[in-house]
């Protein structure tokens, strides 16, 4: 494989792990490395990565650096969040929906810059090489991929530092020892896997959140909020317009308060086995949990039914790195096609770790009091109707019990 | 409608409205009258029921009343939870899988009392009356049905009453004015709808709660329990085998002390409109997600994403009421299959309306550590399968990729 | 219900049945009669219903007469095609699709003449009732709804007939007696059912195939056609552009040729019995399978399969008459997001009731020989990816095998 | 790879290429071999396979060769029939629905002998190698594998047979050219591909057929036949009771004389690509016809509606070598559970390569001539409530369109 690359493009967040990628594609296939290191809301400064990147002999020009928080944001936590998508039942895809992002702009750069390959840190037993190499093949079918993780010999702590050392990559003193569990962050949530994670009788032991306060050191009060929609995306928290990443910032910094998104999970990979995560999605949890909301009010029946059948399937494509894949796409011009009256304004209340709807209103609310309770209701409903309706519902049951008694 | 009934079995409450049909049955068409009480858990006495029955002119040999407890959680419940059905993404189904039993309990007596006619007490724009009618229909087709709220003119509160004051049917003083909103419980839960209820902007008020503690006022300190399950039915909690009845109310009451499984909804009913209820299932929420929990660790992928995408729609016809029909004995079929190992234990931290799984254990486990992990896995993991599994998978990404040229 | 209706409008077929009700609308309910006839390809000549109309008394400025072929096959049937939509595995949906188009246009000109009702001649048993009512309901909330065959004492021939004589309705000779069975046609096809079709055991009559040559008359040499598709729309045959009525009815003409289309069809329908009909879609049943052609070189296989996940579903929103609901806009959302590339032409060879593909090309083919066979493929495809591949996949099933152990 | 194996079986057909492969594991290996090779009725002699193979210096004891006919029609071809499987809406899977008996003999073998592995003669860019290897390692999760294409450099025709020549294997005459194109058979189909058959935009020349007889050149006279059904099962035809495979052969005959099952097809293979094939199958396309024909009249709609959404699913896990996943069992659990009524005779039509139902009858019919007609029809059907019906359905269709006002 060690064949023939001049240039590649590297997902590089300044750590340990891609300082010594960016040092081994420099040495082991001899070519130019183009940097990129994005803010997807993770919280961390990314000058420190240019800092590094030109220390380790990256050319200026080659560095990249972008804010992608509100493309993120608006581009793909917001289409995922019509949809409702939650991974077996409980996920609520923060790692997921990320990687097509970088993928994306990491083509874009490799397109720009003239590189004829791309790399990553992730490792090869996880869903993000996937997610990453789909979307890199999707968006350049001939680009090569370098995965350093499958190919050398690093494999050990060890032996990463070593070749730290060896080639003169500076290495933290609190990055010495193992970390006793590994994380991924963005805007969207913080995971955590491994080590001290995968006994899954143990529960996770408090030290591994970082992302949401306990819930029993939340507030004795609940606080109460509003979120409005429009058109299916949230727009609005107690009245005030925000972007789309202010926005979830925002939900962030109230659901960690109140200790909400918390979420223990045996999951299974796309790579065929089982792992043990933890996730902490504090805004992303209200976020889903009030689209829910005014869908209640706003969506029909069929179209809401409709949704909650497609979901599975299109949280598992997501899942599984199939974000640039047609069925996507055409479950989200499905989903979207649903969204366009999804607008209004929910209410939630926050206590120690819950988030639930308490109120919702819109002016395109299909909800009405007047059929509902037995007062005039302009002749929509007939309650002799039900009859007829029960009867030819029955129709094929009794049929059915008349051929085979039970 | 009114010609020719002889017999006619009414499921009878001991309440007001079905003491009202009662007399209303035997003066309108003349019948004879058999009531039918089931004990599912609702909380509340049964011998009252008789009394009242036979004060009513009832016949002792045509008072039914049956514990149906253990039945219903059984064959109910339990085949519901295996589901991990869930109906608009939030709802436990509490109403709608009572129905079927009360319905099918209700047959079997009118073919063992000779009855021509079956009778309840739903209303006209409600889900509970096709519920009732599709079991009554599939399991005896030819059976006449009466649905007094449908055919009656006693459309009002003040005409029941005095229609109940002039048969003599005793009115309690706490029964004569409008209630605030209107219940129904069984052992899974309660539901609360109407009234007070119908402006779905407003916050249910404290006062509708009837069982479960406020979370607020729930015990400060989480709560662990265990809950084992045999192939996808819990048995037991934190060790102690406890009949299916006995141990879903001992979850109710632990539910309940933490304020756990409020639901405020707003929902779409099979009639074609929405209605707003709130839900209180706090022993079935525990069980869903101890469920959730046990299959983590126990269940193939493919099984766990198939009953995903079957959920749904496996919900919906619970709710509409298509308990008896082919098709959701297909998807129970489908689903039961699946559960043959879903055995295991798994624990769960309760705190002020949370309900989370901290860890899960099984004989049957699937989860490897030794596969996740980077120790020796037995040759089951090799992460240069990793390439060819993407590379595959990415084929016809990268054809339309060349194709489409994005 | 006869109270206070002003003006009405009903789809006319200038027949005798629609006659009748035309008379009995007037003489029932005291009002106005606004007919309306839709040329959809049914193969009969309108004028006719015009002088009738006009000799029962109908306003010129009342009766509508419109060609509807084109926007009939354009926004109709070709979105439907698109899906690949068969109702029950075999039926092309020759009626349902026609009568969203009928209902929406009486709609619009009830609006324009300022008619509180509608009114049609689908009899009580069907499911032409429900689409013509759900079309009407959907487009036109508040609009009253007169349905003569539920409402009337007509039930039997002779009835019908002396209403018809009583009020000076000319009955042709031929419509004395009773039809041996009932058909509907449009350029789409003819459905024939009832009487002489009932029993299912019976083979279908020769006599009652109108629309198509029997297989054994058709001629004995294959011939062979093109059909050119763009953006999953047929636009040529033979090269020769058409507009989309015009195509299609060249199809019908090439099927009724070769004896194609036929269809001895048990279904069940939505009011919840089976019934037996003979369907005969000549042009409808190539188009099916050239589509199917045209997608098989141009469509990647998610979206294929998606596609075919779906179509059960959408074929039976059509079927039951939720053309107008947003489900089946989602659907065809996510369908026609598909069908941007389904561009290119299709062989196929005609021969006494087969139609087969034997060729199939595009701009857009995603088919590569190149990847297939062992030349050279870019490095597209290397065979010891399959390895890595197939251990992934498999992964998930030899942990399931280790526990299990089969 | 080339370590440490044993024994190993291989899927031997007695052909050329497992010849070779047979000799190529003895030398390159160094291991024992086993021959298995199976009549699952491709209508070759099995004896000169046992023949060879001696020659080829395997052990007698070593010498596996079963007839597994019944074995595949019974437990592989017929449960797939039940569920009317078609992969991408036309394919009716013959060659994938072997592989999985193959595999699951040669494990039994390889378990009986203490084999160490197995072997197949499937290519690395097909399907087969992934349902033959998936099969493995589902029955026996450690079995190593040896897939010789994926592995070795015989990678042109010349290789090949030089390295028979080599190792004194006999080449015949006709086997020393490029065979035209390649074919797989057993009772269900024979497959065609490649070569000649690669530009899909190409006929296929008349000469690739071999299991069916040309439409052009079958009877001029329709031939009708009965086929009758047990539980989804066919069990006879024309009234005679027939095993499984000797059912299916005459089935086969019955269809080659008609021409009946021909299909030309471009397909999307599981590994990534678009091949062309050409299928024959003609007793399986009127098992096809005649099981749609009998769960017409047996089976209710809700089943039938379900069984229609779960096949593509079930389809293309069969196509893609799953089944022996749960998800596969799952399906076929529910598809059976719909079965028990299927039981009834099915008339068909048989002529120049249609096959139709003409005809169906079953003493568990649900089909109702007295409900679907106008006569008396014990009160099942009042066209009243058709009204009620109609309008609870089309209430959310109202009030959507009081909100949207089309």
């Amino acid at each position: 494989m060690a064949d023939s690359i001049k240039k590649v493009v590297l997902a590089y967040s300044g750590g340990l792990d891609t300082s010594v990628i960016l040092k081994w594609l420099q040495t082991e296939y001899g070519c130019e490395v183009v940097t990129f290191t994005a803010d997807l809301g993770q919280g961390e400064e990314l000058e420190p990565a240019r800092a590094k990147a030109l220390m380790l002999g990256i050319k200026p020009e080659n560095i990249f650096i972008d804010d992608l928080r509100e493309e993120f944001v608006k581009d793909f936590v917001f289409p995922m969040m019509r949809a409702n998508a939650l991974y077996e039942g409980l996920y609520l895809l923060g790692t997921s929906i990320a990687r097509p992002l970088i993928a994306e702009r990491q083509i874009e750069i490799a397109k720009a810059v003239g590189a004829d390959a791309v790399s990553h840190g992730a490792t090869g037993k996880g869903n993000d090489q996937v997610r990453f190499e789909l979307g890199y093949y999707a968006l350049s079918p001939d680009i090569r991929i370098i995965a350093p993780w499958r190919e050398w010999s690093l494999n050990s702590r060890e032996a990463l530092i070593a070749f730290a050392e060896q080639h003169q990559i500076p290495v933290a003193k609190d990055k010495r020892g193992e970390s006793p569990f590994s994380t991924d962050a963005n805007l969207l949530h913080t995971s955590s896997e491994g080590k001290v994670l995968e006994d899954p009788w143990e529960e996770v032991p408090d030290y591994v959140y970082s992302r949401t306060d306990h819930p029993e050191e939340a507030p004795d009060a609940p606080e109460y909020i509003t979120v409005d929609f429009e058109r299916g995306d949230a727009v609005a928290i107690n009245g005030e317009g925000l972007s789309p990443a202010a926005l979830l910032a925002k939900l962030n910094e109230l659901g960690k308060r109140h200790g909400i998104g918390r979420l223990d999970l045996l999951e299974n990979r796309f790579v065929g086995m089982k792992s043990r995560g933890m996730y902490e999605t504090p805004g992303g949890t209200i976020l889903h949990i009030a689209h829910r909301g005014i869908e209640q009010i706003t969506l029909d029946r069929g179209a809401a039914h409709l949704k909650d059948e497609l979901m599975p399937k299109y949280a598992e494509l997501i899942y599984n790195g199939f974000w640039f894949a047609p069925e996507r796409e055409m479950l989200q011009a499905a989903i979207d096609h649903s969204q366009d009256k999804v607008t209004g304004t929910v209410r939630l209340k926050l206590y120690k770790g819950n988030v639930g709807v308490v109120g919702r209103k819109s002016p395109y609310s299909l909800y009405s009091a007047g059929i509902v309770t037995f007062e005039d209701d302009r002749g929509a409903y007939d309650q002799r109707d039900a009859a007829g309706f029960i009867r030819l519902n029955a129709l094929r049951l009794r049929l059915l019990g008349r051929r085979d008694g039970r």
